[in-house]
């Protein structure tokens, strides 16, 4: 029986343009401005707990030099590489089938690579108590974060019963983004917890489930199971990868599994929720950056910036790259993000948009 | 008789941080993105009324270099190095006493390298018609500029009797830079005038009045007058210029000509002004060059970039350097200005503040 840690790094984070881009996304970038990447940070974050060769990192053969380079500790067969995005779906499955290989009695924990915690010890309790509730089992356990704010940006899980001695839950639901008054509703009500996009099972209920739910995706990793460990394994995946569904996992699995009464390997399988307070962000966008970033006095953060001076400004989230000098004044409530030559200043209510503005500059 | 031109480009343009900056100043900046800088600008202004052996360069050492290079006709003995910033009266001193040791019946044309004209055909005809006026005479003939506003940044040129038979008044008295409510008064009277600092008279005129007034500044550039256009003259002027007193040749003579009845090398001298109007400014603010440069339909002005967005904005002046990439979205009234690494953002009606802008980086 092993613990083994799989890690997505395989996004590309527009959402952070101008300071995360394709060729850079977010995951390998020094975010917080504490000297490790979010990568790095997210490897640390789960401590002693999982030995280097346990660790699989999911990426794109673009940043495969930039895995090394922050993870060298993490052996090159355990970095994955995707051919193309296919979504969370294709991804988990290519690393269960692979680790399972080796593995046959592996339990996995999934992780994006770009979150943020704030109570490490906590977290590695709920990872160690989820482990522990999975292990030789066909359920799966995701994590549920409780809301500190009606936020239309995250999934809600729904929580029934409570399993007997534990505080785990069966999940009666995944509950797509809502809308301001819908989260207000799940805000209230304690059964509704934000989806970290963070869960556990074993390498053998992950094939099981997408056996069951996507067959199709799974006969391409069973043609690829002959390669795994050999030299041609990756051109055999860059040549049937792309065939796989662009399909997330909660929904190809999670939401078919979810209230249900299901068999998996011949268990009863079933999702489950722990919910957790260890202070989580998704960093997915500047304003939750801001949230998590410690402040000025005027409400700015200033991240990674040793020559910005801020002046009559307030509520401004300010990243510098490099060794570039800024003086902002009069600005109240603006992201200003530089990185490498571009340049974004933008009301910080705006930041949705960020496509549209990075796009404006290809006109 | 010669006519020549005199251009004091010695000024470290601190007003326009982070653009200018005392190792590149703005008139060795194409400040107007338009392919030539300022100092390239004001000798193109006088299209080919001087050759370039009868033009003169007054700058510091730290400058040599790009005078030079943007100015590859002007011979490098008429390049003049002050070893240190003495306000304009020693550099006109320094200037019309070279120029008069080779050149004795030399007329001067002296003139700021970074000021902004946009009729140039009627510039030069007033350049014409002054030269004519003051040459072989005592006279001094400044360019009064038909104020536009009351503005406030300028100093005036208060008129009395005309000449016989031309557009040309004497001057009655310089005003230094008013308040509001007088800048007011003068702009409805119509015998104040900008002074642009653009003034002419015979470089015979200019050592008289330094030798009338301020007998001590004279008396050092007699001792400097041996070593003009020798080997030695750049040690001789280095060891003895940063004796003259530093003080403006308004202070020095203009203020001390005007309204007088005084007489230098024999003949009757004093202070006229030619009122004229053909679109000027010194580009001494980033609100002038604002003022100056072409806007979108929603007030920005947006110089010398290709790779500027500019979205929900209204009234700004911006300005980026060399690659830079800049999305800027729901700014109102700002300067947003890039320099090789240094960024300033702040309101246009707080320009007056950016010295202390850029000395907040350096705390």
């Amino acid at each position: 029986m092993s613990n083994h840690l799989v890690i997505m790094a395989g996004g590309v984070g527009s959402r952070f343009w101008p300071m995360s881009r394709p060729e850079n996304p977010k995951q390998f970038i020094d975010v917080l401005g504490v000297g490790r990447t979010l990568l790095q940070l997210t490897v640390d974050r789960f401590g002693s707990a999982f030995a280097p060769e346990h660790i699989w990192i999911v990426t794109s053969a673009a940043y495969l030099s930039k895995v090394r380079e922050q993870l060298p500790n993490v052996p090159v067969e355990n970095i994955l590489l995707e051919p193309c995005m296919r979504n969370t779906a294709p991804c988990i499955g290519y690393v269960a089938w692979k680790i399972r290989k080796k593995y046959p009695d592996a339990t996995l924990v999934v992780s994006p690579a770009d979150h943020f915690v704030v109570d490490q010890q906590e977290f590695r309790r709920c990872i160690s108590m989820g482990l522990d509730f999975v292990k030789g089992t066909s359920r799966v356990l995701t994590l549920g974060m409780k809301p500190s704010r009606p936020d239309t940006g995250y999934g809600y899980i729904q929580s029934g019963l409570q399993v007997d001695g534990s505080d785990i839950l069966q999940v009666k639901a995944f509950r797509e983004k809502p809308n301001y008054e819908t989260a207000v509703t799940y805000y209230k009500d304690a059964s509704y917890n934000w989806n970290a996009g963070i869960f556990m099972w074993d390498a053998a209920t992950a094939e099981a489930a997408l056996r069951q739910f996507e067959p199709e995706m799974a006969a391409i990793f069973d043609k690829i199971n002959d390669s795994f460990y050999s030299a041609n394994e990756q051109s055999v995946v860059n040549e049937l990868f792309p065939n796989c569904n662009k399909i997330s996992i909660d929904y190809a699995v999670m939401e078919r599994l979810a209230g249900k009464s299901i068999t998996l390997n011949g268990k009863e399988s079933g999702v489950f929720v722990l919910p957790a307070d260890f202070g989580w962000s998704d960093l997915g966008t500047w304003g939750s950056l801001y949230v998590q970033t410690p402040k000025d006095s005027a409400q700015n953060a200033i991240i990674g910036a040793n020559n910005v001076s801020v002046i009559e400004s307030s509520d401004c989230i300010v990243r510098a790259s490099g060794d570039i000098k800024m003086v902002l004044q009069g600005l109240e409530g603006y992201i200003v993000a530089d990185d490498n030559g571009t340049l974004l200043v933008c009301k910080k209510d705006q930041e949705q948009r960020i496509k549209e503005f990075s796009a404006s500059l290809d006109k």
